[in-house]
């Protein structure tokens, strides 16, 4: 479909929803916060909380990063559902690791703070950290997309922060 | 979920629903293999559709490709039906400019052959052809993804003759 | 090495650097403000060159986007001056298609404002456009690089506009 | 300078120059190998080292890694002889943590095999491995290009024995 005349992007719409997904999955901005600082306070003697977490709502104002998320967040609850078309439904649902998709996304909201961003992305998505590990073993649940944007936003924020004080 | 013990990587039916999905959007590997003619002809001066087709064929039998085709093709579907959830409902549906998932899955596929072939899909993306303009201006119908994959393809098969080549 | 005690980012020197070589081969900010607005006119009537430059001068104020020019435009010169090892000296001497790492620095500069940006710099590096025509034609001159960032700017710019306008 | 009539792409002496290169700085393939063990023993049991070193060297006859390897390996070569304009000179010398151009090449060579490539990459880049440490506490030379290099190659490996075995 073309695009209608008059058009707006929602950024409210898409900014409240993204934050009350997250929290529906019983993510919190402070839970991210936390893997932010874990990450960072060896670099960033003085670091609090409270500015990682100013710090990661300004990422979730960014279009792209709201874009990112908000399809990866319907993608695991389309797969929750059990609603997305076959053989796609059963490789996300299995999460399987050669996938991709999961990466592709978070990948690209890291990226909007560089490749440094990047890198801190793949670790996060290795080593995991706090409320990613609870995500990656919340069993029954569709959770394919879900610890790869909180990693992202994580991985953004942390590369933010670094061009912030270099 | 974690991943089923014995869970396999569904090639066969992955590649299968490909080509059955771009099908029913009315889009053969030929309308794809004159979207690379069109690109190669004046480098490749005795390039012939069927070795296209053998090599986009070759391309449709990556995973990293399939996944990225696979997931766009849902979501176009899902909005198509108006199941996705909002804003990003609206987002998909109007073609948002400012969107970029499509592009970031189109790109994805498109870089497995090299940033070259990042270059030629953002030249298909602008220029339109074949194909894709028929797709673009399909109206009633979301055809978000589907113009971006035509095009990632075709841009990724460039960027694998381009090599061969050289 | 690793990084001294007290290295600060030199900022403003990397700024005037990346003005002071884009200058050097005849490009000026006017220059890259055309290629925009061929890029924009259609989209954003009362576009003006002015408000287009002075997106430039932001962009160009960007860590990522300095660091991404400075290597591409010392390795053009590395290559002028014959210093580089074989048999990389040829390949950028050449410009061969298949080298593949002006774009890859390039589309880092224009993902920066998203994949919308990417498209962009690839439809740019393809369709050639005001002073990247020139550039691209310069005989005897290495401009592997230059064409690429030139490109890579003016679709960050773009991406940026598209944003605002949304 | 426009290509030349003729010029080829010269994949053996480009594939040959790395070997020499990493040898130079005393990477072995064995070494790199190493890592690939260290990531993927978990996953892929009976992983032999013989077997990884022939997935390396299929990774380094492709042209896209080999070419972001060789301006990697040429960048600290300039810096090390300290060559490079200012600013870029020092910000190499200093491998400042907000350069980033390391990590893109480094994402550049992964993603050829997927984004799960890609991540592997990130997690390489910030928890080190075997040569990898030695090569970033190297003091008194610039090897700011190297260890992201090698993690990179390794990384690919990783993408592409994830992808053989799943």
């Amino acid at each position: 479909m073309v695009m209608q005349e008059g058009f707006k992007y929602p950024d409210t719409k898409a900014y409240e929803y993204v934050k009350r997904e997250l929290r529906s999955h019983g993510v919190g901005l402070t839970d991210i916060a936390k893997i932010v600082w874990e990450m960072e306070y060896k670099y960033i003697p003085d670091l609090e909380v409270g500015k990682i977490i100013e710090e990661i709502d300004n990422v979730l104002h960014k279009r792209e990063v709201l874009n990112n998320i908000m399809t990866g967040l319907f993608l695991d609850k389309a797969a929750q559902r059990g609603v997305v078309d076959y053989p796609l439904q059963e490789i996300i649902e299995n999460d399987a690791g050669v996938y991709g998709v999961d990466e592709t996304l978070a990948i690209q909201i890291a990226n909007i703070y560089g490749s440094v961003g990047v890198s801190n992305f793949g670790y996060l998505d290795k080593a995991k950290s706090g409320i990613m590990i609870d995500l990656d073993n919340d069993n029954g649940k569709v959770n394919t997309f879900i610890d790869d944007i909180v990693g992202a936003i994580a991985a953004a924020v942390c590369g933010k922060l670094a061009h912030a004080t270099a």
